[in-house]
C-alpha cells in the first residue's frame, strides 16, 4: 500500500478523480469529482478511497502508514482552494464528513455536518456571516451528530436534553406569546448556548474526555466513524439483502460546508432528472427553501415541488436545469441529484444513476436511444432481470403504507416473485375445490409433490415450509409465473387441524393471506394488488434485446397452453417437455401409470401402457401443434415410479380395487419402490433400461403425433430426449430402440417426418465422457439442476436447511448465490464446459443446449453464450430475462473483444480485494439483479392480480 | 478376414500355434500346440481359432469366406500325417472334435468322438483294430453323440433305447447265465448292430434325414456344434456367473482319436502336477484302465489312484512322469492333465493351468520360487483375491455334499465372503439378547441403519432383503469381516409376525439358516462350516509382496481392537476412522449425541457435547495406542443427524423424558431433520459449517487423547479429516477452526504433538476443484463410495433394483462390475486422476490415499497405484487384499515399463472384438477374481466357524 494514492482532491474545476471511478472513490466520491471536472458548481473536497478502508480492516482497524500525511496535505490544499483555515477564529473551514461506497448502501453513516466549530470558530463564523444563531444551531447540530453518530453516543439522549430545553422555553413563552408549542427553530440564540453547554456536559459524561476542540481530532474522529460504520449490524444486514458481495468498503468524503439555511434565497432539494415512476422525460422533484439536507430527511416541513421551486427562486431554478441537461448529456442516463442553494448560488452535492420503476426502466432506456443519447446495445444492457419481472407480475399495492409492515407474518425463500392473496388451503384437493367455488386460494404445504399439481394450479400462491429455489414447488409455480415462497422453515402446519402457526400466531383454512414472492414476505390478511402492465417500450427494446443475441431462447413447456404462452413471450421452440407432468392430468391418467407401475412383468405393463399411449399421443399432438415450425425437445420419463403411486393405506386400496389386485400385493409393490435417496435412485433412463416397454409406448406416441400434425401441413421437429444418462453404451442401446420403434411409426404413416435422439447431461459421469456420448446423440441438454444436485451433493430439496449459510458472505461467504437458482460456474460451470468441449471434439455439429432452471437466471444464461451452447431454455415466465440477458452477453462478448485492445482506463485499477474475489465471483462489480428496485415501484395498473390460466 | 489365418495345425512335433496364444485358440488349442512344439506325444490335429466363432456370430451364424478351403488344407496335413484318410474304407482316420475357449468355460458343448465313422469306416477299423466288438461300440457312441450334442436330438432318446436292448439281452442272458444287470461291456457285436440300426432310425426320425455317412458332413455338423454351442443358455449362464465378459468365442479342436479303451493295456486319466488341495509336490490323480475319457465322467467304474497305476502299467506311468516334469519346467506352474494310454504308449490330449484351493495357491507359488522355476514376482502375481479370501473366512463344510444342494433357499447378493450359520431373529435388539445367551444368531432386516449396529456386531452373519454391495449391511460387516448377503429381494419379512417368506417357504424367528456370503446364498437349517487356517506360505508370500509394492495400506477402523486387528493383517495406520460409530456404542453416547440434536440453541448443544468429549477422547486414546508409531486418519462427524435419532413416537418419548424437553417439540425436531435424500444433505462438513461446536468438541477430543498419549510416550500422528467438501472457502474456515482448536490444546498440554489437516475428496466439485482445495488441505483421501454416488447419480443403498441390469453383459453390458464394488475407472477414475493431478499442481508434496470401500478391491487398488496415490486404506479384513493388490500393480507397472521396448509376441495378435472391450474392460483377459476357486475346496481345519469380535 505504501506507493498507492489513498486520498484524492476535488475543487476549483479540476479533480484527480473521476466518474468512472465508483468502485475505488465510492459512487459519491466519484459523481463529485466527475462534477467537479466537468465544471460544475461543486463544493471543495477530499475523498479518501474504499481501498484505505479495506486495509483499515485487513490491518485490524489499524490505519494504513501515511494516511494521516495525505489527509494533511489535502486539507491545506482545501483550505488553498477555500481560502479558509480549519479551526481559524476568524473564518474557519467548515466541513462535511460522508460515507460513500461503490453502490447506494444505506444503514451506513449518516453525515456530520459543520465539522471544524468549536467554543471559538463558532464566533468566526458567527461574525463572518453576521448571524449569531445561525452559528450557534450549527454549532449545536455539529456536537449532537459529532457525538451521535462519530461517538456513539444514545441519539435520544441529546434530543431529550433539547426537548427539555423547549419545554422550559414553551412555558416561558406560553406566558409572553401564548405560542403553544415551540419549533427549532424558536429557539433563541442565549437558549442555544445553554443547549450547547449541556450537550457538552452530556459528551463529557458520556465520552470522558471533553468535546474535542481540535478540528483535526474532529476530523480523525469522523473518519474513523464512517470506516466503523462499514461494518455496524445493520449495513452488514443491508449487504446481505442485497447480496452486495465483493464490495471492498467505503470512501469518506471530506466536502467544504454550503449551506441552504441561509434565508429564503437558500434551500436544498433532491431531483431526478426524469420522472423515476413512469420514466417521462420531465424533471422531477422537491425543494425545501432555507433548510439543510437533514432537515428534509427528518419530514418536518413539506417541501415544495420543483414547479414551484421555478415560481419562487427562477434563477436558482434555471442554474438547476442547466445541471440537469449537462448532467443528463454527460451521463447519458437518468440521474438522481443533491444540491444546496446558498444564498442564489447552486451547488451540487450528489449525482448518481437514479432508481427507477421497471417500466420507466424501459421507456427510459427506449427514450434515450430515440434521443440519440445512447445507442441500442447500451439500452439493453441496462435492463435488469428484476426489471422484466417487475412488469410482469403482480406487486402489493405500496399505497397501503404502513398497513403492509403491520400484516407482516413471516419470511421464507423467495421462490417466484409477483404477489398473490387469497384464502389458505392445506391440501390440494381443497385448493381445487375453492377455486371452482370462485375464491382465491393460497396453497400451504410443507413441501409439495406431482401429486399436488392441480391444486397448485388452482392456487394463486403456494407457501411451503421447506425446499428451495428449485424445489419442487418453486420449480411447478416458476413454470407458470405463479407467486411461490418456499422453505419457511418457522412455518408449523398442523394438517389435522387445518391450520398453521407462526410463533403464537394462528392462521386456519379460509384466512386471508398475502405472500410476496419477491421479497418472500408472508402477510396476515388481503391486501390490495397491483396488476402488471407491459409498456409498449418493452416490446421496442426486447425486439433490439433479439436483434442483439447470438443464442436461441427456448422454453420449458409440458402443455399446448404454456407452449403457446411462451411462444407468446418469445420463445423459439420448446427446450424441455416434461412428460411425467402430464400423467396427472387426470383420474384415467394417474391411474394408468399406477396400473403400470403395480404390474409385476412386461405383459401386463404393456397392457397398462397401451392405454396411456393415445392419451399421451394427443398431447403431443397439442404440443406439434403450438410450436408449429418450432423445435419440441420431449424427455421421456424421468421421475422414480414411487412419485406416482399413493402412499397412504386408502389410496392403495384403491387402487388394489380398480386394478383388481389384492392390497397386499400393491402395498407391497408400492413398499418395494421406496427408495432412501430418490434423486440417486431407479429413475430417468434407467426405468427404459429396466423396462424398454415404457420409452416404446412415449416414442410412439411422440412419433404418432408427430406423424399426424405433419400430415396436417404442421411443420414437427421432434427432438426425443433420453434423461440421467451417464454412459454412453447406455445411451446407444436406448437410441437404437428409440429409433427403431420411430422408424417404424414413420413408415406405418407413410409421412416424412426428420427427429433427433439425444440427451441430458445431468449427471457428473456423463458430463466427463461427453466425448464418447455424443458419439451417439443429436444433441445435448444439459440438466443443471440435477447437475448441480451431484457436483455438490446437494439435494435441492434439503439445501434449505443449511444453504443460507453457504451464500452468508459475512458467515462463510463460500456461495455468491444459490447454486440453484445461479449456476455455480466455477464448480458445476467447470463440468458443463468440459460436456461441451468433449461432445464437440467428437461431433463438431452437436447442438446443445441447457434446460435446467439455470436457463430463466441471467447470470446463467451469459455464463450459457460464453460456454458456446446453442440455445437456453426457461420456463414460459423466464422466457423474456432470459432473451434480454442473452442479449447482454453478446454485447459483453464484444465488448470484451473490443477492450483487448483498448487502453486502460485511467485511474481504474482495480483494488486488490476486489480481485480476489472478481475471480470467484464474476459479477461482483455488479450488484446481483436487484430485488429492491422491482419492489420499490408499484406499477401503476389497477386490475386485480390474476393466475394466468 | 480374408487374410486372417483361420486354422492352425499341430502334428509331428511341429505346431503352427502355441502355449502364448490362448486367446486365439482356447485353452485346449493352446495347449496342443505347445505340447507338440516341446516334444510331447499328442495326437494331430488342428484348431479353428476364436476369431472365426466371434465372425460367425458377426455375420449372423455365417461362415468366414476361405474357411472350407482352410479347413479342408488341414484335413489333407492330418491325413498326410497320420497317413490315415477320412472316411476310408480300409484305415479310415478318424477324430474328436472338441470347443475350447480361452478359459474353461463349462456348459459348452462336449466333445464328439470317433467322427469318420460311417457304415463302411466302421468295418475298415473293424478288420484294422481285429475287434469289431470295438469298431462298433465306437460307431454306437459317435452317432449318439453326434445326433445328441450336434443335432440336439434328445440324449434319453439315445439311452432309452440302450436300456431297451439292454433289458432285452437281460431278459435273454438271465435265462442263460444268471447275470442280474448287463452292464454295457456285456452287449455283443450283434446286439452292437442292432442297436446302430435302432440309433439310425431314431435320428432320421428326428432329424428328417439319414445319419450323414459323409465325414464332411458330420465334421461340419460338428464344428457347427461347436460354435452353437458358444450361446447355449448354459454358457452364457456360466460367463455371467464367472463374469467372463470379452472373451470372443470359443475355438473348435478336431483331433486325431486314442484309444483308451483297447483293452488292459490301454486306459485314461487326469491328473495335476501337484496337490490341488494342499499344494503338496505330489503327482495327484486318477487313472481308468481300458476306458475312453467319456466313462470317467459317466462314473461307471472307479479310477484307480496314480500309485496304482504305476504299479499296474510302470513303463506308461513313467512317461506320465517324464511329461509332468518337462510341462511343470515348461510352464512353471502346476498343470492338469487329461491324457490316453493307446496299447502301452502314452498320449496327451490336454494341458492346462490346474485349478487349485486358496491354500495351495499360496504353498505352490512359494515351493515354485524355493524350486527356482519361478521369481518372487511371478508368485506375488499369480495370488488371485479369492485366494486371500479363502483362507480368510469360514466356509460351508463342502463334504455334506447334495444337503448343501436340498438346503439352498434363496440368492441375495454377495456383499462379504464368508459363511454363517446360526437362529434368525430380525431386530438388533433380540440379536444381542440372543447373543449374550451364546446363541448363533443371523440378523435378517429388510435394510440396517446405525441404530443396528449393536445386533449387527452380536450376529454371526447378517441377510438384508435391499441394498447393494456397498450398502450399510455391506459396509459394516465386511469392515468385520462378517458374512453379509444383501439385496436378497426375494425376502418378504414381516416384522410384526417376526418371519420371513420366500415364495411359499416361510422361516420363522429362532429357525436356524445358514449363508455362504462368497455365494450370496441363503439355506435352510444348519450346515457344518469349517473355520478358516492360516497357511505358512500366506506369511512367506505377504512379506515378498510387501517388500515389492510402492504404496502404503492402511486400513478403517474405528476402535482400538479394530486397529490392533488390522495392523496384525499388515495394516500401516488408519486411513479412515469414522467418529460416528462411537455414539451407538452405549447408551449415554447416543443419548448425548441425542440430546446435542434435539438442542435448539448452541448453549443447550455445547452442554451436551461437553457429556462426549470425555467419552470420545478416551476411544481416540485407544487407537492412538493401538496405531504406536503410524499415522490415524480421523474423519469429523459425517452421516446427517436423523441417523442418530429415534423414529419411532416410543423412543422420541423416552428422548423427550430424559432430556426433559416436551415430547411435541423432540417429535417437531426430528420431524425436521428429514430429508428428501439424506445423502445429498445436510451431512458432512456441512454440519461443523451449521454447528461449529461438534467441530471443536470433536477435535479437542482427538488433539486431548494425542497429547495425553504422546505424554505417554505413544507416537501419535493424528490427521483430521474433514469430509464432504465442496469449496476451499469452506474447507478453509473450518481448517482455521480446527488448528486454532488443536494449537490450544497442544498449548494447554505443552507436549509436541504435530497434526495434519485434510479433506475427503468425495463429491465432484472438490475433485474438479483441487487444485484451489489443496492450498488449504494437507492431504487428500478420495471418499470413493460418495463420489461414485455423486458421479453416477446412483444410490449405493438404491442401486440393487436396477444395478444387476447395468453390469448384465448380456442384457446391456453398461458396466463391467458393480461400480460400488469396483471402482468405475472410466468415469469416477477420471475424476480421481483430474483431481490429483489438480492438487499435486497445487502442491506437489500433497499426501493422497482412497478410503472408499474401494481401497479394498484389487482391480481399485491397482488403479490407485497408477494413479500415484501414496496409499489406500481397506477394512481390516481387506487389508491382505490390498497389500497384495499393491504388489501387483507394482509388478505390472514394471512389467508395463519393460514391454514397450520388447518384441512383439509371435501371433498374439489381439482379435478385433476383445480389442474393442478391453479398452472399456482393462482386465477382460482375466476372468475376474474367480468365486469358485475358493469355494471348490474346503479348508481342512475342522474347528467351528466363529465371529470375530
Amino acid at each position: 500500500m505504501a506507493k498507492t494514492k489513498m486520498v484524492y482532491f476535488f475543487g476549483n474545476r479540476t479533480a484527480e478523480g473521476d466518474g468512472t471511478m465508483k468502485e475505488l472513490l465510492g459512487g459519491k466520491g466519484a459523481g463529485l469529482a466527475e462534477m467537479t471536472k466537468i465544471g460544475l458548481p461543486v463544493p471543495a473536497g477530499f475523498t479518501i478511497t474504499t481501498e484505505v478502508c479495506g486495509e483499515y480492516y485487513k490491518n485490524n482497524r489499524k490505519y494504513p502508514a501515511g494516511l494521516k500525511e495525505e489527509v494533511a496535505a489535502n486539507i491545506k490544499k482545501l483550505e488553498k482552494v477555500t481560502g479558509k483555515k480549519l479551526g481559524d477564529p476568524v473564518d474557519p473551514l467548515l466541513v462535511s464528513v460522508r460515507s460513500g461506497a461503490s453502490v447506494s448502501m444505506p444503514g451506513m453513516m449518516e453525515t456530520i455536518l459543520n465539522l471544524g466549530l468549536n467554543d471559538v470558530s463558532v464566533q468566526g463564523i458567527a461574525k463572518k456571516t453576521g448571524n449569531l444563531r445561525f452559528a450557534l444551531d450549527a454549532y449545536r447540530r455539529f456536537i449532537m451528530m459529532y457525538g451521535s453518530t462519530a461517538m456513539g453516543i444514545d441519539r435520544e439522549k441529546f434530543d431529550e436534553l433539547f426537548g427539555k430545553l423547549k419545554d422550559t422555553v414553551t412555558r416561558k413563552r406560553l406566558k409572553i406569546e401564548k405560542t403553544k408549542t415551540v419549533l427549532d427553530t424558536d429557539v433563541n440564540e442565549e437558549e442555544l448556548e445553554a443547549l450547547i453547554k449541556s450537550y457538552k456536559e452530556l459528551y463529557k459524561k458520556e465520552i470522558k474526555k471533553p468535546f474535542p476542540q481540535s478540528p483535526e481530532e474532529q476530523l480523525w474522529g469522523s473518519i474513523t466513524a464512517v470506516f466503523g460504520s462499514w461494518m455496524a449490524e445493520k449495513a452488514i444486514t443491508y449487504r446481505k439483502v442485497e447480496k452486495l458481495y465483493g464490495v471492498m468498503g467505503t470512501a469518506v468524503n471530506v466536502v467544504q460546508m454550503v449551506y441552504g439555511n441561509k434565508g429564503n434565497t437558500s434551500g436544498t432539494g433532491v431531483c431526478f432528472t426524469r420522472d423515476p415512476n413512469t420514466g417521462e422525460n420531465v424533471f422531477y422533484g422537491d425543494y425545501l427553501v432555507n433548510a439543510q439536507g437533514e432537515d428534509v430527511v427528518a419530514g418536518i416541513r413539506t417541501p415544495i415541488k420543483l414547479s414551484d421551486f421555478e415560481k419562487k427562486d427562477p434563477k436558482a431554478y434555471k442554474q438547476l436545469c442547466d445541471v440537469r441537461k449537462i448532467l443528463e448529456k454527460h451521463y447519458k442516463d437518468m440521474q438522481d441529484l443533491e444540491f444546496t442553494v446558498e444564498e442564489g448560488t447552486l451547488y451540487m452535492l450528489q449525482c448518481r444513476t437514479g432508481k427507477r420503476s421497471p417500466a420507466a426502466a424501459f421507456k427510459i432506456a427506449v427514450d434515450l436511444v430515440n434521443e440519440k443519447l445512447i445507442g441500442k446495445e447500451t439500452a439493453v444492457s441496462r435492463i435488469k432481470t428484476s426489471d422484466i419481472e417487475g412488469i410482469f407480475y403482480p406487486t402489493i399495492d405500496k399505497s397501503q403504507g404502513p398497513a403492509i409492515k403491520s400484516a407482516f407474518l413471516v419470511k421464507g425463500i423467495d421462490a417466484v416473485p409477483g404477489a398473490a392473496t387469497g384464502k389458505v388451503c392445506f391440501t390440494a384437493e381443497r385448493a381445487e375445490l375453492m377455486a371452482e367455488r370462485g375464491e382465491a386460494v393460497i396453497l400451504v404445504r410443507k413441501e409439495t409433490s406431482p401429486e399436488d399439481v392441480g391444486g397448485m394450479h388452482a392456487a394463486h400462491g403456494i407457501l411451503t415450509a421447506t425446499g428451495g429455489k428449485t424445489s419442487h414447488a418453486a420449480v411447478v409455480a416458476r413454470g407458470w409465473g405463479k407467486c411461490c415462497i418456499v422453505g419457511c422453515e418457522a412455518l408449523q402446519i398442523d394438517y389435522t387441524k387445518k391450520q398453521f402457526s407462526v410463533g403464537t400466531k394462528i392462521v386456519k383454512e379460509g384466512d386471508f393471506i398475502t405472500l410476496d414472492g419477491s421479497l418472500g414476505a408472508v402477510y396476515l390478511g388481503e391486501l390490495k394488488l397491483v396488476a402488471p402492465k407491459l409498456p409498449p417500450a418493452y416490446t421496442t427494446l426486447m425486439k433490439w434485446a433479439d436483434e442483439l443475441r447470438t443464442i436461441k431462447v427456448r422454453t420449458n413447456a409440458d402443455t399446448p397452453y404454456d407452449a403457446s404462452y411462451a411462444r407468446k413471450l418469445g420463445a423459439e421452440g420448446i427446450g424441455l417437455c416434461r412428460t411425467e407432468h402430464m400423467f396427472f392430468d387426470s383420474e384415467d391418467r394417474i391411474l394408468a401409470i399406477r396400473e403400470m407401475i403395480i404390474a409385476d412383468n412386461a405383459d401386463a405393463r404393456k397392457k397398462a401402457l397401451a392405454k396411456l399411449l393415445p392419451i399421451q399421443t394427443k398431447d403431443f399432438q397439442g404440443i406439434f401443434k403450438a410450436m408449429d415450425g418450432l423445435g419440441v425437445t420431449i424427455r421421456l420419463i424421468d421421475p422414480p415410479l414411487h412419485e406416482f403411486v399413493p402412499h397412504d393405506e386408502a389410496g392403495q386400496k384403491a387402487l388394489a380395487k380398480t386394478v383388481g389386485i389384492p392390497f397386499d400385493t400393491v402395498k407391497q409393490r408400492i413398499e418395494k419402490l421406496h427408495e432412501s435417496n430418490p434423486m440417486l435412485g431407479h429413475r430417468g433412463c434407467r426405468l427404459a433400461i429396466t423396462y424398454p416397454e415404457i420409452l416404446e409406448m412415449q416414442v410412439t406416441a411422440i412419433m404418432t403425433a408427430a406423424c399426424r400434425m405433419a400430415k396436417k401441413g404442421v411443420k414437427v421437429f421432434p427432438e426425443i430426449m433420453i434423461p440421467l444418462v451417464i454412459d454412453a453404451t447406455e445411451l446407444s442401446l436406448l437410441e437404437k430402440l428409440t429409433r427403431t420403434v420411430a422408424d417404424a411409426v414413420i413408415a406405418k404413416n407413410g409421412v416424412k417426418v426428420k427427429y433427433l435422439v439425444g440427451t441430458m447431461v445431468e449427471t457428473p459421469r456423463a458430463a466427463l465422457l461427453a466425448d464418447k456420448i455424443a458419439a451417439v446423440a443429436d444433441f445435448f441438454s444439459f440438466g443443471t439442476n440435477d447437475l448441480t444436485q451431484m457436483t455438490l451433493g446437494m439435494s435441492r430439496d434439503d439445501a434449505g436447511k443449511f444453504l443460507l449459510d453457504y451464500v452468508d458472505e459475512h458467515k462463510t461467504g463460500i456461495f455468491r448465490a444459490d447454486p440453484f437458482q445461479s449456476l455455480d460456474q466455477e464448480g458445476v460451470g467447470l463440468l458443463v464446459a468440459t460436456g461441451i468441449q468433449k461432445g464437440r471434439s467428437t461431433k463438431s455439429e452437436l447442438k446443445i443446449g441447457i434446460c435446467g432452471e439455470h436457463g430463466g437466471d441471467s447470470e446463467s444464461v451469459k455464463f450459457c453464450c460464453r460456454a458456446g451452447m446453442d440455445y437456453v431454455s426457461a420456463s414460459p415466465f423466464r422466457v423474456p430475462v432470459a432473451r434480454l440477458a442473452a442479449a447482454q452477453a453478446a454485447i459483453e462478448a464484444k465488448a470484451a473483444a473490443g477492450t483487448a485492445a483498448a487502453s486502460k482506463k485511467p485511474g481504474a485499477k482495480k483494488p486488490a480485494a476486489a480481485k480476489k474475489t472478481a475471480a470467484k465471483k464474476p459479477a461482483a462489480k455488479k450488484p446481483a439483479d436487484s430485488k429492491t428496485a422491482a419492489a420499490k415501484k408499484p406499477a401503476s395498473a389497477k386490475k386485480p392480480a390474476a393466475t394466468k390460466k
